[in-house]
């Protein structure tokens, strides 16, 4: 399986957000993240970094909220 | 290797870009795509989806590009 894990940017940390995440869709209320067992996750957000040989997405909330 | 084909979406179509990508890093100039050969690509796009476990990178076209 090639999920990923998302992790939230803080200060130039990275916090784990959301593990084994398939998909990503942004939309007007921020960033959509499902994971393969379907759960969801909505943050105002964008995304920074994919590295997917390394599974990793990288967001950083958005600076307006 | 859990890479990803990107597509960029017209007109409801998905023609892909680049093969086996690896990294994406969103800059000034646009979308920065790697490829898991270190052959990069740029371009004015923002992500609509990413679906993982299908190996996908959906892309559109910047609209005021």
């Amino acid at each position: 399986m090639c999920e990923a894990n998302a992790y939230l940017r803080k200060d130039g940390n990275d916090e784990l957000f959301l593990e084994m995440v398939d998909r990503v869709v942004p939309g007007e209320e921020g960033l959509l993240l499902e994971d393969i067992f379907g759960r969801r996750k909505v943050i105002k957000a964008k995304i920074v970094e994919l590295a997917l040989v390394d599974h990793r997405i990288v967001l950083e909330k958005d600076e307006q909220n």
